[in-house]
């Protein structure tokens, strides 16, 4: 089966089509300034190696859609002789709630409560949903399915969910931790395990997606049991523009104190803070080790702020699992930056978490356990749009 | 030396006289209501083990302590002949800021550096500061000093710190994590190293100070090196009426989208949340405890959610500060709430912390840490005016 994975932003729209059978991606792309003057699609076909890129003016999601299939069955570049080869389209989904615990098979129903989950990410879900609708209106036949940054974490306990505000906030409003990044954590946990060679019911995992956003998670037994990222993607440890926690009183000294509005504050902690307005450098870690190494402080302080953040993290989720057998890094700093790996586990061989430089050096799925180690540390690529794809199947084949 | 320990409130004033000869406390008390209609003066004269309550108006702190003193010299239910006894007064001050990594002498030069600390607690110092005025003018001739909540903090390393906000805003505005409590996290610190009978050089230990407001500190070599409340107590564990930490986006949401004012999710983040809201029973483990022995479950969620936090934090300290010798529980929960501490480090075995529950059932300075655990796990009572007292006779001495 062929399965096309679609993220759609507010004027973006991402793609893979993956081909099932070996779970190779055959076309991946991107549609970029969707509604906006300069349209364009910029188009990979993965065996010829080959990219294109179409300026051509796409008014609406519908349009993004349609140059999205006509690429991929075109005789030049496509890699599908027809759209009915498609045989399902996944679809990524911020936030799901407390609607969605996993993906599942798109109904008039769940349209329904998708939008009930809008309030909830306001900037995200709304072009998730407008890419879903364009997309059944080209495919009306082709069975669609909803994976969710969220629904991986919704096995949490409320002890580890609840925020301490008065109950009616949580019951009223749906103020709680939901956390992100759901699909990269259940994907890297599941792999971990199968690289492991051991069931991942038997397993205590720390994941640690690092990235531009980054977030922690505890998985025991194959199950999110907690997770570093809120209410929203700001919270948990610092980002690249993002502060991560942070004593919630800083925001009202803000407002009261300084004259802010909420509105400054909220743009001010998500576009302006975290490892970049520490550092004054950049958002991008390798700037950040290149400054550093130049003598830059701030770099440095960035960077030690970061992974000793992701370290107390992993404390704390080892504690929350009563141990850890496993910790995994991903996503762009996690699998390409030994040093930040490096400076996380140091100081952690207290708990059996000790990592070999030389094999920390490597790349790809890698264990770096030293060998005196008795927790495993291993690097895993991510792969989200895979992991939406076999979700995909499953449901669909299960339907 | 008799040293008296002053700890003023903006319409309050505590007070303890203590003999440094033997540190006990001679007399203690508490005016309450200065300034309002029914000002009185609660006085206990311990060796009598006599309480004595006088109404009579007091129209300022300097009121105040001029009863506090009658009271003391008092033929009837004082303890002292005159006031030329008092060889010290230790001043409690909530914020040092950044200017007092220690407690110090108040000269004029401190006081000055006081006021520039008062926008950081802006409900707190000011009454602090003027119980200390008000004490110079009644005692001219009696040297003073200031303890400072946050002094012991000071030793953080800047990657503890720091929140990932623009540098600038640590820089103009101060905006940092503090720390609070630190009076008794050191006071707890310096006895556990004594009753383990080695030097806090040698010792890593997590202080939790769990009562009405809670905070937990990693103590590294006799350092404090990370706490967790931060630019004020409302952050860290969850509390009686406070949130503790939280997804700072939770604040602009409830601002941007319910229409609150930045005051209003100020007072309720600090007064209508914590254990409280969450099990709208009590702020009081007491009856959080005995509510849900009743089956109620939000009571329960409250406790579970305290107790999983204050574990996290003992994962997060041990992991930032490689390893742990020891874990001391203080204040009220922490002494008093056997169950609570039972919970607290339920699961943490494969760190090597283990309890004793019939050791755990005892009271006062105690070692409930089991048989077999490789890391201790204390009960030690606090006492923050005898640390007051213990500073202000070392500071006078040496002056």
């Amino acid at each position: 089966m062929k399965i096309l994975v679609i993220n759609a932003g507010s004027s973006s729209l991402k793609y893979q089509l993956i081909d099932m059978d070996n779970e190779q991606v055959m076309a991946k792309g991107l549609c970029e300034r969707i509604g906006i003057e300069g349209s364009n699609l910029q188009h990979t076909n993965v065996a010829k190696d080959e990219k294109t890129k179409i300026e051509k003016p796409m008014k609406d999601h519908g349009d993004a859609i349609q140059m999205v299939i006509d690429a991929l069955v075109d005789e030049k570049i496509g890699v599908i002789k027809s759209m009915d080869e498609i045989g399902a389209v996944g679809h990524r989904v911020v936030h799901g709630g407390e609607e969605f615990a996993g993906s599942c098979v798109i109904t008039e129903a769940v349209m329904k409560a998708l939008e009930k989950c809008t309030p909830l990410a306001p900037l995200h879900n709304p072009p998730n949903i407008i890419g879903i609708k364009a997309c059944q209106k080209i495919m009306p036949n082709t069975p669609m399915v909803g994976v969710f940054d969220t629904a991986f974490h919704q096995t949490m306990p409320p002890k580890a969910y609840m925020y301490a505000l008065p109950y009616e906030y949580y019951k009223n409003y749906g103020i709680r931790k939901y956390g992100f990044h759901g699909t990269s954590h259940k994907y890297v946990s599941q792999k971990a395990a199968e690289f492991l060679g051991k069931p991942a019911e038997d397993l205590k995992i720390v994941t640690c997606h690092l990235g531009n956003g980054s977030s922690i998670t505890a998985v025991d037994g194959g199950k999110c049991i907690d997770t570093s990222m809120g209410f929203t993607p700001l919270d948990g440890v610092p980002m690249g523009t993002r502060t991560g926690s942070m004593d919630p009183a800083v925001v009202t000294y803000l407002i009261n104190q300084k004259g802010m509005s909420a509105k400054d504050v909220d743009a001010l902690m998500n576009k302006e803070s975290g490892v970049s307005g520490v550092s004054g450098v950049s958002s991008d870690f390798r700037d950040l080790s290149a400054a550093a190494k130049e003598g830059n402080d701030r770099a440095q302080l960035a960077l030690d702020m970061f992974s000793y953040q992701v370290k107390k993290d992993i404390g704390a989720y080892a504690a929350a699992m009563g141990g850890v057998d496993a910790v995994v890094f991903t996503a762009g700093v996690g699998e390409n930056d030994a040093a930040t790996r490096s400076a996380v586990v140091e100081g952690l061989d207290f708990m059996g978490i000790k990592i070999n430089e030389d094999k920390n050096a490597a790349r790809g799925t890698v264990d770096i356990s030293a060998d005196d180690a008795t927790v495993k540390t291993l690097v895993i690529p991510t792969n989200e749009e895979l992991m939406i794809a076999i979700d995909t199947k499953r449901l669909v084949e299960n339907k």
